[in-house]
């Protein structure tokens, strides 16, 4: 079904994908190539949501050479008009004549549409070439729309013993530049950052991309029940990013001060025992567009995610450093019985250096 | 000075060397090669102290073919009558041409001599061929004759969040079977592992390489301060391997009933502030012949090496699970201040999966 040239080409345009993982959000990462066998005629990616997608970039630059040729597409061609017209439409009036796909799109809008509009324009359609790979770049997108909840990775740093600081409070040697440097691509590629009302107050950070220029800045969401967020604090004085603050809190005077701020919006999740509901949390994100979501909090707030079982994937830096059992731990109370009774909860993806640090990644 | 044949020679010859590390303890591990060119004649390894020496294996294997030969050893040979005569005359006496060596041999011993013999007898001497891994190869016979204490590796196990056991002291679960079989090599490599007298009450550990066959089994050695070890021990009842109990005590009657098993021997090292000077302990073991120790032992044990910075290397293993703060650290207490003054004491050197575990080596 599939031969060398339909891999290589395939390839290609995963690389594309990949491309627009910085900017993309809430739209998918999607990598086009228009070939005849192994020329290709046109190439192109999804930069923004808004502007033309992959297959659209690709077909201009084709031209007429797209007559005739395959287009190889790491996600189904959209069949709806939205901000642009249905690729599926644009594809057909180019004259390719074979479309490969890495995967449907599981969006109820496409949904297989979009290859049965292929079809019955005569074109012949395969699905379903680095499916799997083409999933791994849009697992935020995909999570959003399948489980109706964002993948959500839990960033965190440790010492060699597990440890996050002193016992002081004192942690800013934990890890080091490159591992930080790691982060800000991480936040880059993340549609928003969930951090805690606690990291807020006693960290103020700002919780944005730095260290190179962006199309776009992940949103930061602060779970703050009972709104105790100051105004002066950075995520409502940094209008750069999109600041969502989720509480449980009426109080009136504080939540009419918070939304003079234009980049700041109120969501106000269920409740669960006086708390924050956290899965609701991620649903109501989940509406909100946003589908890869990173945690960097606090012990509380991190362990609460883990003991709700909502992490997808641990990203922990460990430095080569011994803090010792005085000083501060990464997680918090697990219930001894769950972790006896589940064993086998995290599998390694990856472990290697960084820096003078380690990088472990590891997921459910 | 060297060229590409000397380079894959020695290569050659430091690989024979690394076939005798479980066996060739209180002696170096050494390989030999002996070649015209790249037609190798002979070769050879040191098995086991009191056996033959590399040279002497290579020699018997090149016979006749030795003269004019270039000899491949991975340490001087040796220049004095031990338990086998100076491997220096038998390579003169088998006419070699030429001997290139990784390292000279700093035992005092030898030190320079075994060259200067070869050299009086007309062959040409060349030395430094990979000695940083020649180096490696022997660092605990270098230790303990250089520094005059022991290489000394640390191996810990520990949660993804630096735990070793739940509140309670259960801890089965924390490592794999991938993990546990990698210990007992690391077992077979060391001249001796030190426990404490926790671990020997808590666990009756029988501390030996059970999963391979070995030549010799490593020592074990407890650090016993008030001479608590149970007659009924394994460590006591196994003689399998020699027990070493290092102890402050002077209760006769019980160094009486210990002394009557032929493999327990009983060690005074020097007294620090009520308990063992570990720097002491470790003086004492070199003075016995032992040079790549291993700590396996419980948190008290494992911080106090550590804090008396007496730790080359430590080997931690890190399961993909999550015990939580309640739970058991790794380490116990760590001055602050130091840490914060020594913020990069430790090094990577490498940090790989094992099973669905991680093993991070580090060295000083």
């Amino acid at each position: 079904m599939f031969d060398e040239t339909d891999i290589q080409m395939m390839q290609n345009a995963l690389a594309l994908a990949w491309q627009g993982r910085f900017s993309t959000s809430p739209n998918p990462r999607v990598g086009c190539v228009i070939a005849h066998g192994t020329q290709i005629v046109g190439q192109g990616f999804h930069i923004k949501a808004g502007g033309p997608h992959a297959e659209v970039h690709a077909l201009r630059q084709a031209g007429e050479f797209a007559q005739g040729a395959t287009a190889y597409v790491t996600l189904e061609p959209c069949s709806h008009y939205g901000r642009t017209p249905p690729c599926a439409i644009a594809l057909t009036e180019a004259g390719v004549s074979r479309v490969v796909a890495a995967m449907a799109d599981p969006n109820p809008l496409v949904a297989g549409r979009g290859f049965a509009m292929l079809e019955a324009a005569g074109i012949q359609v395969e699905s379903g070439l680095f499916e799997a790979e083409a999933r791994k770049l849009n697992r935020g997108f995909l999570s959003r729309i399948e489980r109706g909840r964002p993948f959500v990775r839990l960033k965190c740093a440790a010492s060699m013993d597990g440890k996050t600081a002193l016992s002081d409070g004192r942690s800013q040697w934990i890890t080091g530049e490159e591992a930080r440097a790691d982060v800000q691509i991480l936040r880059a590629e993340s549609c928003a950052i969930i951090t805690g009302i606690g990291t807020v107050l006693a960290d103020n950070p700002k919780l944005n991309v730095r260290a190179f220029s962006t199309l776009r800045q992940p949103a930061r969401v602060v779970v703050d029940t009972a709104l105790k967020i100051p105004l002066e604090s950075q995520l409502i004085q940094d209008s750069g990013s999109p600041t969502i603050i989720a509480t449980l809190s009426d109080n009136k005077e504080k939540l009419q001060k918070l939304t003079q701020y234009s980049h700041v919006k109120i969501l106000k999740p269920s409740e669960n025992n006086g708390k924050i509901d956290l899965h609701d949390l991620l649903v109501v994100l989940a509406e909100e567009g946003y589908g890869e979501i990173m945690i960097e909090a606090g012990i509380t707030l991190s362990t609460a995610f883990l003991e709700a079982d909502l992490i997808d994937e641990i990203i922990l830096y460990q430095s080569a450093k011994i803090l010792g059992n005085h000083a501060k731990s990464l997680f918090g109370f697990i219930d001894n019985e769950s972790v006896l009774s589940k064993p086998a909860t995290w599998k390694t993806v990856s472990v290697n250096t960084i820096g003078k640090d380690i990088k472990w990644i590891l997921e459910k």
